[in-house]
């Protein structure tokens, strides 16, 4: 199964578990580590896919609950999958919606056979099951394919913690089965294991989902609202659960310092809405901390939203003209932070494949 | 004064009185006829300056009023400009913020003096005169400058067009006193023609103002509120009172079919907010007529939104996509929309210039 992305790790740091590698889709190499901008609708809000590109990114993620409400199914279908339609040809990752079911619909039932919920959109009733997860996911004919999975917050009852990873592992399974019958060739399942904030129910899904032999593993259930020592504990532990010669994905997670964490102990893809939506709210992430765009000090500043900054926005527009843009609500505005928010992320993770080909991750972590 | 633009006719419709010319300013040639997007507030909404040249723009608008209020001149000086400040490096044409003190502020009382004002933001009290109008375009740096007039609604009295002719008048001498002793050797002072429907009052306007010699003549007053044929018939008869060897610019009209019977009379410049304010309602103007883009059947519709165009929205995106963003209310629908319309209206300009020059612009407006 493995064949299915021919990750390769192309060096190590020797000092941390941190790793720099390169997997292979229909759509292109993707290099790890690598942070996946968050296209919700197909549409990373605000941008088109030359400024994704021009920003770094290499991956985007797409959400089949919001793509299978709106614009649904049979318009993707009809575009031959999500590329065609959104215009973007590189490699795309796409959830299984289970995430959005469990918070943002009004959740009806959850059963072994599946989660039954109404969308929030028009209360219409519908039904996910790791069945038609999978299948919608071939149908928005994403590289990346993620199992329907049982996510639990946080604080969690153990007993619910154990359920939901039992439930998990069963899906799983019948997800891999829909996927091995149906799947195009190179696209890739990745395994999502839960187990909430418990090493031994981590461990314990861990072992389950790696015996399915899947292209790639997933921590889930994390940056639930648990505070980031306790997630950097977890992801310690379980990321070493998982197999070597796979890349290994942290769910929605997070802030810059967390990736850098994260990268330590072994992490080689991420996705957040963070970088967009603090761009959508004004806040410009910079090598020397987070600018707030409507500060008043920013009102006649000259200087571009970080001087170390090449991307678009930075080689153009200055911190007074973002400022102004943002506080008289001009669109512009949205996408001018969220080139750069981007670019700041994508560069991030630039920036640590360098020092782990170097040898140096452990001064560029210190230095961070 | 001419030297200003040194505006040159090229070529002449024999049927009609359009014409196409050319006109220079220090930041660039602008061929004629030519539609201006309007970039209100230092951005034409949702657009960067290199999407706005791309589409076509060879100038753009800006609004004085809007700018004098937010960022406020002292932001704009210290960037020597609006030109730096937002990034766009051709031409603009600003207009004097008469026309919104009349229509968006809260008006307190018009003299000789000029028009006293409250902003519509903060409430703040203003005045704007005709010096200052002139020395607020002459801080942004425009390139082409618009003088403070009373622009009258329809219906109105004769009366009170009367006396907003002669204000308009007195005051234009005022805004050309200063102009010629601050402003920059390239930048150019329009005359703005009042008169309201009356063709006696418009005579009597352009009369005045063409005894001032400047270098471009705009008729004022028109689509505010009257019939389309009366603003025709309204503009026949005050073009020809307009100089020959200066461009003449129609503000603020307006649809496609207006401009085409405008240039058949011989207007050369245009400025509306119809084709970005339409985009982002979601109407995409086409060669065959206007889409609304929210309608059901465009749902699974793979065609452009106009088969015709060569736009970067056409080129990249079905009607079905188009559709789908903006009934998620995604704010590429926005951006995607305004460049389509903006294109359309450039485009549709550069096909007037070109039959102008075969001389077949009756052909080609009857075809229209």
């Amino acid at each position: 199964m493995n064949a299915r992305l021919n990750f390769k790790v192309d060096a190590r740091s020797q000092e941390t578990a941190a790793r720099c590698g390169r997997f292979q889709t229909a759509r292109g190499e993707v290099r790890t580590p690598v942070f996946m901008p968050v296209g919700t609708l197909g549409t990373v809000k605000s941008l088109t896919p030359e400024e994704l590109r021009d920003a770094g990114a290499q991956i985007i993620l797409g959400n089949t609950y919001h793509l299978f409400l709106r614009p649904g199914l049979e318009v993707i279908r009809r575009f031959k999958g999500l590329h065609r339609f959104m215009h973007w040809e590189g490699p795309i990752l796409t959830d299984s919606g289970g995430f959005q079911v469990f918070s943002l619909a009004k959740l009806q039932k959850i059963t072994e056979e599946g989660a039954a919920f109404q969308s929030h959109i028009d209360g219409s009733r519908h039904m996910l099951t790791p069945e038609n997860a999978i299948e919608i996911q071939i149908a928005l004919d994403s590289d990346i394919i993620m199992p329907l999975d049982w996510c639990i917050g946080y604080p969690a009852e153990r007993d619910d913690v154990y359920a939901a990873v039992e439930m998990t592992t069963r899906w799983a399974r019948r997800c891999r089965a829909v996927w091995q019958a149906k799947g195009r060739p190179q696209a890739a399942l990745f395994g999502i294991v839960q187990g909430g904030m418990h090493d031994d129910l981590r461990r314990r899904s861990a072992e389950a989902l790696v015996a399915l032999d899947l292209p790639g593993y997933a921590l889930g259930g994390l940056s639930v609202g648990e505070p980031a020592e306790i997630m950097l504990a977890v992801a310690e532990k379980a990321l070493p659960l998982l197999p070597e010669d796979r890349p290994r994905y942290i769910m929605g997670v997070g802030t810059p310092e967390n990736l850098v964490e994260l990268v330590t102990r072994g992490a080689d893809m991420f996705d957040c809405v963070l970088p967009t939506r603090n761009a959508r709210n004004g806040q410009l992430i910079t090598s020397r901390g987070t600018l707030n765009i409507s500060n008043a000090r920013f009102r006649e500043d000259e200087r571009p939203a970080d001087p170390a900054c090449a991307c678009y926005t930075c080689r153009h527009y200055s911190r007074a003209y973002l400022r102004h843009l943002y506080m008289a609500r001009e669109l512009l505005a949205y996408r001018l932070n969220s080139i750069h928010n981007i670019h700041y992320y994508t560069h991030l993770m630039a920036d640590m494949r360098r020092a782990i080909r170097k040898d140096a991750f452990e001064a560029f972590r210190s230095d961070f």
